[in-house]
């Protein structure tokens, strides 16, 4: 068989790399546990007829066959009632709800990450397959306010604890505060003006001021106070003041205010917290998500030295994330685009595992007659938690040695002489220091025991 | 939207099922972490041509299409020059071998604990999704025998950690052991004795026996030679003795005799140590594995009483894992189905998390404008690592006392009247037993601070 070459779209890891990713999921799963959140993980397919429910998204779907179906199935499947792969978290967890509703417990509090995929041309940072980290919080037919601050709260924690990346920016915005603003303005079409006012990031000002009269049908004063509305940004509740220094009064409006500022409010203590220092919360009047069903609070979050990546986290509060005959289930969340964050940063080497294996120790072996002391010392290490391997061959300790070096094991353990064996040795090859040890009893530092994540300032 | 219904043969878990499979799942990783493999994910999807190589899994492949292909890609699909969902971790890892050869450390030993997908019908606990754990240790051009007796051991060492498990038999046979006994006996087509053999266990050993008188062209004695060697089974090397007393010699018996054994050595002093009495390790000599490219060690294991779910982890040593060009790529593994194992347990409920939530601690909310208090006391415990949610209302302390139940927490926490922060106080709702507690200090047994699993004996 030839080479093969990788899949553009399908980002792959090589084991030091994965020790990087490895330990970013190990981070969110623990943080999200902390603050109470269950595991689920739903099934990767979904039928198409729910997966469609969103026109625009049709784009994006993997449709599967099985290769030996019978041709009933292959016309059902064009017929879009086949199965396709989840391209979020959302749908299936929205479904998983509804399927599951008599069994959870409302609020329910689930994370989940797990693949996702996409079956849009690769290009600009995008993936057909990639990792998502997703946190929600439903209820059943109401779910308190507070909610929306928690899991800002619990995203900020989690970030924050991923101490090798790059800043964080959370941008948090309220569809009720400009929603309210623009009706309070006497804006037609509000959601028309949402629409056109979220091209922002793409076009320039004037010209969504000018889209904002011949679209939405605003005066040109009117264009102009939308245009101010967006351009608020502060890290305190200053915003409060600004948005009301323009004149525009509405209920909605004064609902959006104080639902912002209690956002705000609760991730300011934790973000003032020692060692927060990269994240930073901004009440961004801008961010407003193109998604239709947000109806409160909104999310976005950028990557600082990184904006081009845009939103690599994002959500924000939905009035009913699914219904069913009985019931509306509310819901608020946030998306963390794992892969979208990671594999640039990998690609470019700027984190990377400082070893390819777990292991702490690698054990010689004197000759090949005697790998079952070797197996002995491993098992004994085992025992109390420290990884380890026995070299492949007897070979030359400066083999061996070198055998650790090329997958940056930092010690080498060297069994003792036969009818001995109480004089071990064991060296740390990165200081060369050389020191008898008890396989019962010898303890690497606590900052040996697993690999570490290493930044390459530089890259 | 209805209340959607599970699709067949993808199965999903409620939270509290989670709990288990995600405790399995990180017993496994620690134990293949602790014996040094790497942890690797390779992509959800293989080319097809990839996948087909093997004519008799074409069935059981899911095609993938974007649902807005170009009609080329549509084209090229169908002549299964396109993606398929990979049915096991064996073909992506093979791949992933040869794709990055040139970064890899030889012997290269990885961990891979993913999802995979089959197109069959689902049936007879068949799944169209679910989980494996493999471990592989693969050498380039060569790739000593003591790896054979390091993969049972360490898939043995991690079957034994899953105490909430019932018992397991590993049973281990070695190709070089039977193909050497056939050729000693003279049979004109060994691999045809194989294969007629393999079916011992669908059909009686007198209709084998014709079988291999009609088909593989033996005698009747020969025929019941060959049932007689498959019919040995010891737990330890009381099998050479029944092989010789058989009377067959040949070359690759010995050979294969002789690594028999040393696995079952290998073995023998794991599965001996204490708390290990779950796990028994047997030369069965009926096991020879119907996939062709085994080439010496081969393992299967029965779950003790379910031993009609077949085997559920199962491998050996390929000589030819992987080859390209200019190198030949052996390798020795063993796969664990996760699901195969957990799914049937976990759906007649015979094991589930005591809780459905990772929370430690329900931290009550005296009333809704005291709530940041609340969320003050479960800040402080998260800082030590306890895990806590606070209730989602103020509702009287019987109802939050009811919401912890119900999701199983052990503990609800009452701050403190305004003022007076140090009169906290923590009630174990089991015992029902209540005390002062400063949520600065307080910390739970070390049982509960992750959820357990039960195991229901009458399930």
């Amino acid at each position: 068989m030839a080479k093969p070459t990788p899949l553009s779209g399908f980002p792959e890891l090589l084991p030091a790399q994965r020790v990087v990713e490895q330990q970013v999921i190990d981070t969110l799963r623990a943080t999200f546990e902390l603050h109470g959140f269950a595991g689920i993980e739903t099934r990767a397919v979904e039928p198409m007829d729910q997966l469609l429910r969103k026109g625009d998204t049709s784009k994006e779907v993997y449709v599967l066959r099985r290769l030996q179906e019978a041709p009933q199935e292959r016309a059902d499947a064009d017929r879009t009632a086949g199965l396709g792969l989840h391209f979020d978290l959302t749908v299936p967890f929205a479904r998983y709800v509804l399927e599951n509703a008599g069994k959870l417990e409302f609020p329910f509090r689930r994370f989940q990450i797990q693949k996702v995929w996409r079956g849009e041309r690769p290009q600009d940072g995008r993936y057909r397959e990639f990792t998502q980290a997703d946190i929600d919080i439903i209820g059943r037919d109401t779910l308190p306010f507070h909610h929306d601050v928690e899991v800002a709260r619990v995203m900020l924690d989690a970030l924050s604890r991923l101490d090798f990346l790059p800043g964080f920016r959370l941008q948090v915005n309220n569809r009720k505060l400009i929603q309210g603003f623009y009706a309070g303005l006497g804006a037609p079409d509000v959601d028309e003006v949402m629409r056109l006012v979220d091209k922002l990031d793409k076009l320039p000002a004037e010209k969504v001021a000018e889209l904002l009269v011949a679209e939405a049908g605003l005066t040109g004063a009117q264009a102009e106070q939308c245009l101010a509305l967006a351009a608020i940004r502060t890290e305190d509740d200053g915003f409060v003041a600004q948005v009301r220094a323009l004149g525009v009064e509405h209920p909605l409006l004064d609902e959006g205010l104080a639902e912002l500022a209690e956002v705000g409010r609760g991730c300011a203590a934790l973000a003032a917290a020692p060692g927060r220092e990269r994240v930073t919360v901004v009440a961004d009047l801008s961010i407003a998500r193109g998604l239709d069903y947000y109806t409160g609070t909104v999310f976005e979050t950028r990557l600082v030295g990184a904006e081009g990546l845009g939103s690599i986290c994002s959500g924000g509060r939905y009035d009913a994330l699914a219904s069913d005959g009985r019931a509306t289930y509310p819901g608020v969340g946030i998306s963390l685009g794992v892969s979208r964050v990671l594999v640039p940063i990998l690609g470019r080497g700027a984190l990377v595992g400082d070893r390819s294996v777990p292991s702490v120790v690698l054990v010689a072996v004197v000759e090949e007659e005697r790998r079952a002391e070797s197996d002995a010392v491993a098992d004994a290490l085992r025992s109390r938690g420290i990884a380890c391997e026995v070299a492949p061959t007897a070979a030359k300790f400066g083999k061996q040695i070198r055998t650790a070096e090329r997958r940056g094991i930092p010690y080498v353990w060297f069994p003792g002489p036969e009818g001995d064996p109480a004089d071990h040795q064991v060296k740390d090859i990165r200081s060369g220091e050389q020191t008898a040890a008890d396989p019962a009893v010898w303890t690497p530092p606590e900052a040996d025991l697993r690999p570490r994540v290493i930044v390459k300032e530089d890259s």
